[in-house]
């Protein structure tokens, strides 16, 4: 696409969440923006696992990446120690599919790193080649993402109204992404389309993704953006203030039923009961065909310090009970189109879903 | 209600949001609770209006009473130096009510003051006694709201059901409600009356006064609450989690429409989707039968740095636009009922409403 090529000139690819240099695996610690902007190594297994967990990286596509560079890191390790087989790939894979149980990003990247080494095992490649092909290939996830992104977000613009007003929760940009964002990144398109969107930002409790890393993406892309804070979604939809609603997703099951960051499910609901259009946008990786629904995935609880305490500092009582589950699941019907990479998905979901599905295996060649 | 009466020794009050003390109108500093538990002197006209815009009262009827006691202690010194006229009794009261705009409690009881200064003034009462007079009667409401609190709240506690598991959105306690308390007052009678409630506790952003005050409330009380984000509600709805909703009122107009704290109308929403009722209780001085939809009822914008701020701490990008809407609107349409102390009102509100200010009236001798 020659005309996507020239606009993008227009527009950076957003700040990349990682980057491999002199060999290390860098990752933006993204739970000090915006005031601190600092690379976390995690090049080591362990280290990884740790940004996964405590959400040095977070975003679906960007956990996906970043598990798939650690894991290649570590095996081309053992392996030019002569220790590869098999079964430490497998070990090495489970452990990282452990770190964070809703995003299936996570596991369709090691397992795609599982499959990689399993062929170059087949052809006998061991040593430092193999480590070398094998982070190689992890690597390549990077830019695949980046035009996967670019792809569904210009498909995502051609439905985004002329000076559209759009909601949308959590960060789903390039910090999330891997590059361009996704539902952010349909923003980006539409700006660079001339549709001079305009963004409502929530702060997306209790981690505030939305104050702390959309704001920042938001402004750096100069795209006007308003924070609120999540109870205020009905308010500005019901003063007809609101266009549209995108959202990301962390893992979308065979039928459409979209788990995303807790929150989204009642900004669905609000956003049905007023008739405002609610979009997911995710690459296809994000697509878990095992599961039939939303019923299947599993919702991560996290520790509730998150809610109960803000840099430390307690903002609830002494001893409270609460609850963090992260994630929510929006049902299939909830939402109008699902924007991926092979075009904008429409009900009934489970058909296009499929088609998509299989559009890409066939035309794929990575 | 000799039952009632018994009843009541099982638990007391709840904590009074203000006291009159050596001639000095103390109100609890609401800003620093759960951490600091500290008295704020608003006797002088120009603390009180400060107390009341910066939310060291907050709470439709705490704010009225609060109001009342501050237009009656500055009165009362006018009248003692022989400075007492209607004008001046209006002017003060002009003052007060602008503080805020969205509670009607406010107007209601400084309408009050001035009815009663009025009568006052036409009986050739001035000095020190216009000043005793006009002090004990806003004095008088203190017990009042409790008694009336305490009235609506068994009303509630008679659709309670057992073992509920409800949801209440900022705080409507005895710290609101001077005293025992409304949507939470429901709440204790219902623990009174062996119905063992448990509490879904969101926190309200952007001022957090269900993980502050709330949470202390109910924790004082031993009644089992948990705190959620308010992103959360939903969540927990889809999972049957939560049997009914309960918040408070700041204005109620003729045809039964609710403003209160922002974030009340989409979790309203969120009930109706999820067939759980949803209920205001508030005291019939929370009705506003002049105005005939929510759509006339003012909402106030606060200053955005209590959403881009905490502790003073910025927690979002510099310069960054925000709205910070302190009230919504809650369409008739999707309450189920609205809990007074003349009873639970049901739709058609506009009749339910106007019958029990008629019976109020005839049965009140204040």
């Amino acid at each position: 696409m020659l005309e996507t090529e020239q606009k993008s000139q227009l527009m950076d690819d957003g700040t990349m969440p990682m980057k491999v240099e002199g060999g290390r695996i860098l990752l933006i610690d993204q739970r000090k923006l915006p005031g601190i902007f600092e690379y976390f190594d995690a090049t080591d297994l362990d280290a990884m696992c740790f940004a996964i967990t405590d959400m040095v990286v977070r975003g679906a596509p960007s956990i996906g990446v970043a598990a798939a560079l650690g894991m290649a890191y570590h095996l081309s390790k053992l392996a030019s120690a002569g220790n590869i087989n098999i079964d430490v790939v497998k070990n090495t894979k489970d452990k990282l599919d452990a770190t964070r149980p809703t995003a299936v990003n996570l596991k369709w990247a090691t397992e795609k790193v599982l499959d990689y080494a399993e062929v170059l095992l087949k052809r006998s490649e061991t040593g430092k080649k193999f480590g070398e092909q094998l982070f190689s290939y992890a690597e390549s996830m990077l830019q695949d993402h980046l035009d996967r992104n670019r792809k569904l977000s210009e498909f995502g613009s051609a439905i985004f109204p002329q000076d559209g007003k759009v909601l949308t929760h959590c960060n789903a940009g390039s910090l999330a992404a891997c590059g361009w964002g996704t539902a952010l990144g349909v923003i980006r398109s539409a700006k660079l389309n001339g549709l001079c969107p305009s963004v409502f930002v929530d702060e997306t409790r209790p981690r505030n993704q939305g104050s702390k890393l959309t704001m920042w993406e938001l402004n750096q892309d100069k795209i006007p953006c308003t924070l609120i804070s999540d109870s205020m979604s009905a308010f500005f939809m019901g003063r007809k203030e609101i266009d549209l609603v995108i959202t990301g997703a962390d893992r979308i099951s065979a039928n459409g039923d979209s788990a995303n960051k807790i929150g989204t499910y009642g900004v669905a609901v609000l956003a049905n009961y007023h008739k405002i259009p609610f979009y997911i946008a995710a690459p296809l990786s994000t697509i878990d065909p095992n599961i039939e629904s939303g019923a299947q995935i599993p919702i991560e609880f996290r520790d509730t310090d998150e809610l109960k305490t803000i840099d430390g500092k307690s903002i609830t009582i002494e001893g409270a009970v609460a609850l963090n589950p992260a994630f929510d699941v929006t049902p299939a019907a909830l939402i109008k189109g699902i924007i991926t990479e092979e075009g904008v998905l429409y009900p009934p979901f489970s058909t296009s879903i499929k088609e998509a599905l299989e559009r890409d295996k066939s035309t794929s060649r990575r």
